[in-house]
């Protein structure tokens, strides 16, 4: 692969890894910067991560929440995209090796994001579903539905219910939404298309290691979304920890276990590190970063969102893995790199928290304010208003608002074909063609 | 798994394999009828296949033309549904073998249509896509927008020309709309997406084995449907053979060669026979049927549609294999069955054709009455009311015209997120991911 293929050879090269919501940000806001871009992802659309429990529970379709680069970037005539993954980064050289070749750069940002983090636990990762991609939600779809198809076949009343038992584990927003939606499948799909299965066999378990829901929330938002998930039908398990899966049983740490074909683990994400960084610039599964999002002990390169530690006695952690941290840093580094490359001073990141929602079903969401902490119906709208406002391109926003439309007046998830493998090693395939 | 689950045992069961458009028909019939029913299909939803190339292109989504049957036959009482294969028929016991548990039958209703028929060349079936489910439409649509980033990556222009480079063989309907709609991509997306790709690189091949395009239909329409394609810039090779495909280069029958690493194979298709019917029940991959549609040398077991062949010297091949046939068979079997069961005397089976249309791009089809055949603007507008009304669901209807509306509007194909496999064994992965 050529380096710059129909770029101006004089412009400044800056090469974006990731095109989630921080390089997103910041590609938008040099889209007249005098530079050349190259955007590397290894999916060729933007995600709408927020919304992935829909596509999942069959509420909406991947084309709905998620958008083609190219799309996106087809009047932004400074930035070409790679679809590819990379390998490997070379600081002293200036280039990355990926998956279709090498690009050099003058400029690299790395907005690798967060993958799902199993904590080491190799068993969990083999048979649990994760959520944090397209794919991940479509394979669940599927799965989810085939586990009905298995019930129906099963004689004993305790294999229907291991095959109608969901586990999700982790109690942050991705957990709650989408223990909220199999509860509405239970109480609005399943009655009506399984009559041969009893609707009190399913159970959606809601497993969280900590004391409370929604961590990163407001006391009061944890205890709605707990109460209007208890309303819904969702056993939460609070203080419990997931210790082993075997793809048939949950087994937990003080001892109790639980028969179930299905556990999606939303229980915890970290920054993807890619190979050939100094030691330095790697802390707690991110990227240390200065105010400015430089990378620790390098020349040239930034990170940002999930993948950038901002560590500080106040932060030790760093800021929250959430879009809209990503979101303005990827603002503000635009302007940076701008700056830097005109030998102008650079503007420190400052967060500025808006606030946090979360959706838990018809007419229930959670919502904080730096001033006004609230649910129920109207936290609700908020959630539906905003993230319409939210997602990228015009056609999403009708369609997406078309198919809440529907659902809302329906009851139905309408979405239920079932055209993923049913790949898990243990689980049995109802189906064996090859789709 | 029990055999009458929650049926009435005392009235007869009727096993009906493959919900097509035939079974479909057969099963809305017997909505009100006394009898126990039992539907066995591979796939957990209908698939609307003359929109199927529209899934293939990103016009459409895969969600537009299935219809899960457990919506479809959600208020018929007297139908269960179960998810799985058909293995093996055992006439003498009235019983079939399926992936999930053996089901016995007091009638028997093959509706399992056809599969893609590579005619024993084992290399073709390998390498090449083929365009029948919505799985096998959704691996071609990934497959698609792969190719054009693996063409941006390459050096030689050979190369680049060779992975834009679309070979369908089949002179059929669903070729000639899948070479139009590829030839709209050409001239619509490919200039406006692919900046870096030289849009005339792009190259779009109709092989047909035969003297003219759409063989079933009048002269006049054939002709046509050629002139369509030859002004939108496909490439339609008459009288030609393809011998071999080895994933990188077509080679024909006549020594010609062509390098392209997509071959979409719609050149012909066969009834899926099942294991364990007698010897003499089988023709031509088809059961042979009476004009009852009872299979011949059985009791009880009757086939509609593309597997059942109506033989007779007017017809050597059986009814064309399309959906009208399937469905006035099921229409009249349905009744057919409650006569035998009311020991009634039956109705033979009369093909009312009303014709046959193709689209091949925006404001161009062709439709052949019986009265009148006409192409352009007009068969464009009656394609499309009649495909909007055959659709099942009043959603489907409505979801597939907005879509169309956009289309038309946004001379777009929004639907391009790489989600499946790239699972060709030769083709280059561009993306090392597990999505």
């Amino acid at each position: 692969m050529s380096d710059k293929a129909g770029f101006d050879k004089k412009l400044p090269h800056i090469v974006v890894v990731g095109g989630g919501f921080g390089g997103l940000e910041l590609l938008k806001k040099l889209r007249s910067a005098e530079v050349n871009i190259t955007l590397v992802d290894k999916h060729n659309y933007h995600t709408f991560q927020p919304l992935l429990y829909q596509v999942a529970s069959g509420g909406l379709g991947a084309d709905s929440i998620g958008y083609p680069y190219r799309l996106i970037f087809r009047r932004q005539k400074n930035l070409r995209f790679r679809l590819a993954t990379v390998d490997e980064i070379f600081p002293e050289k200036k280039e990355i090796a990926t998956s279709t070749g090498s690009i050099s750069y003058d400029y690299l940002v790395l907005g690798t994001g967060s993958t799902t983090n199993y904590f080491g636990n190799k068993e969990i990762e083999k048979f649990s579903m994760p959520m944090k991609t397209i794919p991940d939600a479509l394979n669940l779809r599927s799965d989810i539905l085939q586990e009905f198809e298995v019930a129906v076949n099963r004689q004993k009343i305790s294999e229907k219910e291991q095959h109608m038992t969901f586990v999700i584990v982790g109690g942050g927003p991705t957990g709650v939404e989408t223990a909220g939606a199999l509860a509405e499948f239970k109480s609005n799909v399943l009655p009506h298309d399984y009559p041969e299965l009893d609707p009190s066999l399913m159970k959606v378990y809601l497993v969280e290691a900590g004391p409370r829901l929604l961590a990163g929330f407001s006391e009061r938002s944890g205890e709605n979304s707990l109460k209007y998930l208890k309303n819904m039908g969702v056993e939460v398990l609070l203080d419990t920890v997931v210790e082993k899966y075997d793809g048939t049983e949950v087994s937990f740490k003080n001892g109790n276990k639980l028969a179930s074909t299905t556990l999606i683990w939303s229980a915890g994400v970290k920054g993807v590190m890619i190979k050939g960084m100094p030691e330095e610039s790697v802390s707690g599964n991110r990227y240390k970063v200065d105010s400015f999002n430089k990378v620790e002990g390098t020349e040239g390169i930034f990170a940002i969102g999930d993948a950038a530690g901002v560590y500080s006695e106040q932060l030790p952690k760093g800021y929250a893995m959430v879009a809209p941290v990503a979101m303005q840093q990827g603002q503000l580094l635009a302007k940076n790199l701008i700056n830097l490359i005109n030998n102008k001073p650079l503007k420190p990141f400052v967060y500025s928290d808006k606030g946090s929602m979360a959706t838990v079903g018809r007419h229930k969401a959670v919502v904080d304010l730096s001033f006004w902490k609230f649910g129920g119906f109207f936290a609700w709208i908020v959630w539906m208003f905003l993230h319409l406002m939210l997602l990228v391109g015009f056609r999403n926003r009708v369609v997406v608002l078309i198919n809440w439309v529907w659902n809302y007046f329906s009851y139905e998830r309408a979405l239920r074909l079932i055209v993923r493998k049913y790949d898990s090693p243990i689980k049995e395939q109802p189906i064996p063609s090859k789709d």
